[in-house]
C-alpha cells in the first residue's frame, strides 16, 4: 500500500522549521507495512493545499496531511480539503465541546476564533488531539482511500499518531515488511556497489548502498505474505552481501563505530587510553558518548602541542626533530606513552594535519597517523583524507578511520 | 522570484535520513531574495523525478534538485534531467579528469561506475565538488529559469552551495533583503519574545526568534529599494535589539561559543588547559575545531574515573569522600590542578552527571558543576539541565554553558 505525505506550513517552506514530521510518519507508516510514495511540502496557500491533494489521490491510498489546523486566518488545511473533495465543512458539536473544556480547565475564556477548529469535512472522523485544541481526522474519502490530518505541531502530531491514528491503520493494512541496514566503513559506495550489482536488481529483497562519510550503508527491505518468510528473505540476502563485505561490515541499523568499539572493549573487559592531536578530543567524546563508557575509558590526553607530548608522554624530542609531530614514529610513541601514563591495557595515540593550514608537499593536509598497542603487539596506520575537506569534517573522518583501526585492532588481538 | 526545490533519494522518502538538505537551501534561497514555493521529495525512479521537474517548471524560475548523483545504478537525477528535457546526456572530459584525479590522490583504481558521473546534459555547466566526486550542474533551461543539481550527500552540497552556486545565484538575482542573526545564550525563547514584543510586530525589518538548544537566535530581515537603505534598517533595529538583550548575547550569525571565546583568548594571549569529566573531551573537540586554536590550546585532559582526577591534576582524595566527584569542590580543584600541570593561564575544571544512570535524590542526572580560574581568581558555576535529556544533548549543553561561563570570564578578567 502506497502513502504520500503533504506538509502545510510557510515556516517549513521558508527553511525556518526543520522538518521532521515526514521523516517519523514515514518511518511509522513504513512499519505498518506502508509505503511512503512522495513528501510535499507546500505554504499555507489553499490552491498549493489543493492542487498537492489532487496530485497525490491519484497515485496512492493513503494521503497524511500535517499542519494548517491552527485557529488563524492562515490554517486552511480543513478548507483546502473541503474544497478538493467538494464537500461542505461541518460544525462538530463533540469537537466544540472538547476545545471548550480545554480552555476551561485553563481558566481562560476560548478565543472567538477556535471555533473554526471544530469545522470538519462532513464524513470524516475525529482523531482526538490529546494535548491541544485542533483535533485531527481520518477520514476515507472513496474506496480504500484515506484523508489523514494531523497538527504541525511535532509533539500534537505525534501524541495523536500513538495514541489514535496508528492502530486505526494497522488494521488496515495488512502487508510485512522488514528493514536491515548493514554498515560498512573503509570502502567506496561504488565499489561496494560493484560487489553486490547482481544481488541489486532484484526487487524483493530489495537492496541499495547509501553513503554518509566513511560509512557506506547497505538497506536490504523484504517483503511477503508473512513476517516469517519475510525475515527469512532478508537474512538470505544478508548472507550473501556479508559473503562479499565482510571485511568492512562492522554493524546493522544503529551501530555505530564507537559503540562497536565500546562493546568490543566490555566484552574482553580491557581499559583504553588515547593521546590526540589533530582530533583534539574528539574520539573521547564519541567514546563516552556511549552510557557505561566509564567502565573502560578512565584518562585520556589531548596533547596538541609538542610540549605536551614530550613531557606528558614522554615522545621523544629527537622524535619531533627527526621524523616531525606528525609521523608514523610519533603515533607510536604517542600510543605507548598514554598507555604507560595511563595504566590501560590498551594504548591509542593520534596525530596528523586538520588543516585549512599546515600542510606541505611532504606532509599535505589530511595526512593523519594512528597508532594502536597493547602489552604485545603494536600496529601504526597512515591514511591520507582529501585535502580540501573543511576541518570539521577532517577531524570527524580522521576520527572514524582511527576507531575503525581500534576495532580491528581488538577484532584481532 | 521563486524556487522550488525536489529532494531526491529513497532514504529521504522512507524516513531513514532526516531531510536538511531542503531547510538548508530554502534559507539560502531567501538570504539571496529568492522565495521558495514548494518542497518535493521523491524516490530514486526516474519518472517520480521527471513528474516532479515537469510540475515545477510550470510555477518556478529555480528548480533545485538535490541528489541522485552517486556513480550507483540507482543514481538517475541526470537521466531524469535530460528525459524531462528531451537533451542528450554528454560526457564532459573536465568532470572526468576530476574523478580520475580524485581517485588518483588517493592510490584507489577509479571503479568503472564513477565515468557515469561525469555526463551531464547538453548545455549544462558544472558546479565542481570539491569533497566528492559527483560534480553538479547549473543549467539555464530556458530564458530566466535555471535547474541546479546537488549531490546529496549534504556537506558536499553545502560546499558546492557556497563555493560557486551562491555567487552564481546572487548576481542573477536583484533584491536588496539582508538578513543578520544575534545569537543570545542562556534565555528562552519565550522570555527573549517578550523583550522585543514590540519590535516582532513590524513587517520590515521582520523580527522573528528562533531557538536552538541553549542558543536563542533572533532573526533580522530587511528590505528596501537599495542595499544601504537596508543596512541602515537593519542596524537601527539591531541597536534597538540589543538595548534589551546584551547580558545574553554572544555572536552573530555563523559565530559559535566556541569560536568566540578562541578569538577572546587570541586578543588577550592567553593560553587555556581543561580537565573534563561529563563532557568527555567534548569541550576540547569543539575548540579545536577552529583552525589555528593551536595558539592557545596545548593539553587538555579527560580525568573519567576518580584515580586519573587524583593522580594527574592533584584533587585531593578527601575532596573526593567528603563532596563527591560531582561537587563545586572538585570542579575548583580540577581547574586549579589543570592549570599548575599545564602552565597555561587558564584552567577548567568540569564535572557532572551525564545520565542516563548515576543520579541521586540530592544530585540528579543533568547536575553539573564548572571550575575556571587564572592566576588570581576563580569562579564555580553551578548548572542544572533538564535530567530527561539524551546523553549526548547533556553533553552538548553542558559544553555550551562551560563555554559561556569561560566567555564571561574571559570578558570580566
Amino acid at each position: 500500500m502506497i502513502a504520500e505525505i503533504i506538509c502545510v506550513g510557510d515556516e517549513l517552506v521558508l527553511g525556518e522549521v526543520l522538518n521532521t514530521n515526514a521523516q517519523f510518519l514515514s518511518k511509522e507508516l513504513l512499519s505498518l507495512g506502508i509505503n511512503c510514495k512522495k513528501h510535499t511540502i507546500v505554504k499555507d496557500k489553499i490552491n498549493d493545499i489543493k492542487y498537492a491533494i489532487n496530485n497525490s489521490i491519484k497515485a496512492s491510498s493513503f494521503i497524511i496531511l500535517t499542519g494548517g489546523l491552527g485557529p488563524t486566518d492562515d490554517d486552511i488545511t480543513m478548507q483546502a480539503i473541503a474544497q478538493a473533495f467538494d464537500v461542505d465543512l461541518v460544525l462538530n458539536n463533540d469537537i466544540l465541546s472538547e476545545i471548550e473544556n480545554f480552555f476551561k480547565v485553563r481558566n481562560i475564556q476560548m478565543p472567538v476564533s477556535n471555533k473554526k477548529q471544530a469545522f470538519i469535512p462532513d464524513g470524516a472522523t475525529i482523531l482526538n488531539n490529546p494535548v491541544g485544541t485542533a483535533p485531527g481526522i481520518i477520514w476515507e474519502v472513496k474506496k480504500n482511500t484515506f484523508i489523514l490530518v494531523f497538527p504541525g505541531v511535532p509533539y500534537e502530531m505525534t501524541e495523536m499518531w500513538n495514541q489514535s491514528a496508528k492502530d486505526y491503520l494497522k488494521n488496515i493494512s495488512s502487508e510485512n515488511i522488514i528493514i536491515k541496514n548493514l554498515k560498512h566503513f573503509g570502502i567506496p559506495e561504488a565499489k561496494i556497489g560493484e560487489k553486490i550489482k547482481n544481488i541489486m536488481t532484484k526487487d524483493n529483497p530489495h537492496v541499495a548502498p547509501y553513503v554518509d562519510n566513511g560509512t557506506t550503508r547497505i538497506r536490504i527491505k523484504a517483503h511477503s505474505e508473512s513476517i516469517e518468510k519475510s525475515k527469512t528473505l532478508l537474512e538470505n540476502t544478508e548472507k550473501e552481501i556479508l559473503k562479499r563485505t565482510a571485511e568492512y561490515f562492522y554493524g546493522y541499523d544503529n551501530d555505530t563505530l564507537e559503540s562497536v568499539v565500546g562493546q568490543l572493549l566490555k566484552d574482553k573487559n580491557l581499559t583504553l587510553s588515547m593521546a590526540e592531536s589533530c582530533t583534539g578530543g574528539l574520539i573521547s567524546s564519541k567514546l563516552t558518548d556511549i552510557s557505561g563508557s566509564s567502565e573502560y575509558i578512565k584518562l585520556n590526553l589531548i596533547t596538541y602541542s609538542n610540549e605536551a607530548k614530550v613531557n606528558m608522554i614522554n615522545v621523544k624530542e629527537q622524535t619531533l626533530i627527526n621524523h616531525g609531530a606528525v609521523s608514523a614514529e610519533t603515533a607510536e610513541e604517542m600510543a605507548k606513552g598514554i598507555k604507560q601514563l595511563s595504566g590501560c591495557d590498551i594504548g591509542l595515540g593520534i596525530t596528523g594535519i586538520a588543516g585549512p593550514t599546515g600542510g606541505t608537499p611532504e606532509k599535505p593536509v589530511g595526512l593523519v597517523y594512528i597508532g594502536v598497542c597493547n602489552h604485545e603487539s603494536l600496529n601504526v596506520y597512515k591514511v591520507q583524507l582529501n585535502s580540501k575537506l573543511p576541518r570539521f569534517k577532517m577531524k570527524t573522518l580522521a576520527c572514524d578511520y582511527a576507531l575503525n583501526f581500534l576495532r580491528l585492532f581488538l577484532l584481532s588481538s
